[in-house]
């Protein structure tokens, strides 16, 4: 049951996908150490600049002969006002003085036509680095960016929160989906309705969108350990991708005190908020999201409030203050541990057998 | 792997549960056969007379010699002023004049004294008829009650959200504790933190729970099949409790175009509303989730919110008017199907099996 369609298109030994976090998570340890341990590690690489990505690979290649893949965010139209962002400084100055940080009123508007042409440079990049797997967030590429990786043997994996989703990454040629759960850490991939309706847990995802797509589907979202691994299979996925499970594992570059956080989270503190970014995501709750609560659906959209942000999360992550940063993970907090990767995945394997002799 | 601890426990053949749906979709009819099936039938009980409850105990015991189990919804405090009620009449008078319904402005306050009267008599009735199963939502019934279901040798089976509920539950005395992921339809069972945030998805909830409870966990929530049933069990779970999948089944109470609407609707209609009620629940989004939506947080609470709508739920009914019914479903409306209770029974323990021989 562990080999299947999955793990020959992406050459590995184990359907175990680590996820793409962004934000200097996936260090190139963290992912050469997946990909050695039989599953495939994954760079993500949604706020890393080609030239970055270029050295990453590179890095990881001196580290690993085997397959690893890449993440990267397509790029969304969005409207900013001068207005919204100045309201969003507003809100966000006292959290500001009690860092110690300067006062903002004013910002230079994110330009779309940048972002989008940073991530045709991030695509160049993949292409020319012949990366055998490439996952996409946010959205579907245009058909063009999609022949192009095509046309160089990549691997292409989307993700989907909705049936509907699904079937749209499976019509402009995702060879495999990702069905992102209710569950899941960090932000939420929904790209169809951007509003916070699509958050469907995976014990309803998995079986709807399998029974609606023929590509291979991989589950994602709070899943830890051999349990919900084999539980995904049970549903008709054919892997799993895994997040927070990575994060607070020795190689993964997640700041201490975020992982420190999740080792002594529950299952109820990690909420939604979209209030460090702009998009919804899944964290634990800290002082940040609570203050910002209240404001949560004034503040301009991605990537603007990300940006507004950058100056308090970097504090605070320097300051070791669990206060204001972005504490991303999944709802299965009690599951995490403080393990090498090699550790994880062979407890992964070893349970997954286990359960598969009583069942 | 599908006969067990909860198989024994409940003197069923297979660990599979149907939910307690209150309001009229539990009829004998669909109980028996349930229980005629090799499953657990469950009367919703929340909302019936205790003369109700008797006669329907009686009338199943015509249809079945097999254990089957009744629902009592715990009565919690509330408060409701007389301010709150005036403007949630505000909020639906637009609604009854649509329905040529006569308007209210006012409204006898519900007494928890009364509802508190009610409970203990419904109580006396399930010792009394010597019923063997008895299951709890909305909270944990007191240590008195508990004690004498008890000594009558009654299995007591508690509803949980979290792992904070679960606990709870095992602490009391339980035998079994069902564990309601965010994917479950109708009304959410959380009793600690009344809020909406502990929508765990099952992904993460069951392995949590289990892992800090010793009682046996039932998993409930989009579970339509021998997939689920099956992920289920890899998760830790004992059995599961299915209710959408038994509510479209042709032996459910339920109203002809609430079972329509489920087969026609999508995962991500299925959402959260307080509006019917005062205490949230999942249905699927129609007119009256959407018009009452911006209220939604200032309505009354339970149970006053729920008396408040009943002229407006009974004659939407009447009318075969999807619009101002409270259409409960789970996030798996993809997976309902039309058909007999007994078919559905085959086809899960059909579906399970293959499962289990080729994973």
């Amino acid at each position: 049951m562990l080999n299947n369609k999955i793990t020959e298109l992406l050459k590995v030994e184990y359907p175990i996908i680590q996820a793409p976090m962004a934000g200097g998570v996936t260090t190139s340890k963290l992912v050469a150490e997946v990909s050695n341990s039989g599953g495939l590690g994954m760079i993500g690489a949604g706020y890393m600049t080609p030239v970055q990505i270029r050295e990453q690979i590179r890095e990881i290649r001196q580290l690993t002969s085997n397959p690893f893949g890449i993440n990267l965010f397509v790029p969304n139209e969005f409207k900013v006002t001068e207005n919204e962002i100045k309201s969003a400084n507003q809100f966000l100055n006292p959290i500001r003085q009690q860092l110690n940080l300067h006062q903002k009123d004013n910002f230079e508007l994110p330009n779309f036509n940048n972002v989008f042409e940073t991530f045709i440079e991030q695509i160049k990049v993949v292409i020319e680095e012949m990366i055998p797997i490439c996952s996409f967030t946010f959205g579907i590429p245009s058909r063009e960016v999609i022949a192009e990786l095509k046309q160089s043997n990549i691997i292409l994996m989307g993700t989907a929160t909705t049936v509907e989703e699904a079937v749209e990454n499976e019509k402009i040629g995702m060879d495999i989906v990702v069905a992102q759960g209710s569950e899941a850490g960090g932000h939420r991939g929904n790209f169809i309705n951007r509003s916070q309706e699509s958050l469907i847990g995976l014990m309803s995802l998995i079986p709807q969108v399998v029974d609606n797509v023929s590509i291979p589907v991989v589950a994602s979202g709070g899943i830890m350990d051999g349990r919900g691994l084999m539980a995904s299979i049970c549903l008709g996925a054919k892997g799993v991708q895994m997040g927070t499970a990575f994060l607070t594992c020795v190689e993964s570059g997640a700041h201490k005190v975020h992982k420190e956080t999740i080792l002594n989270a529950n299952e109820d503190q990690a909420v939604l908020t979209r209030s460090f970014s702009g998009k919804w995501a899944r964290g634990i709750k800290n002082k940040f999201i609570l203050e910002m609560q209240k404001h949560e659906t004034l503040l301009p959209d991605f990537p603007a409030q990300n940006r507004l942000t950058q100056d308090i999360r970097k504090t605070s992550s320097e300051q070791n203050n669990q206060d204001f940063m972005s504490l991303w993970s999944g709802q299965s907090p009690r599951l995490a541990k403080s393990q090498t990767v090699k550790s994880l995945i062979k407890n992964i394997i070893a349970e997954a057998k286990k359960i598969n002799s009583y069942i």
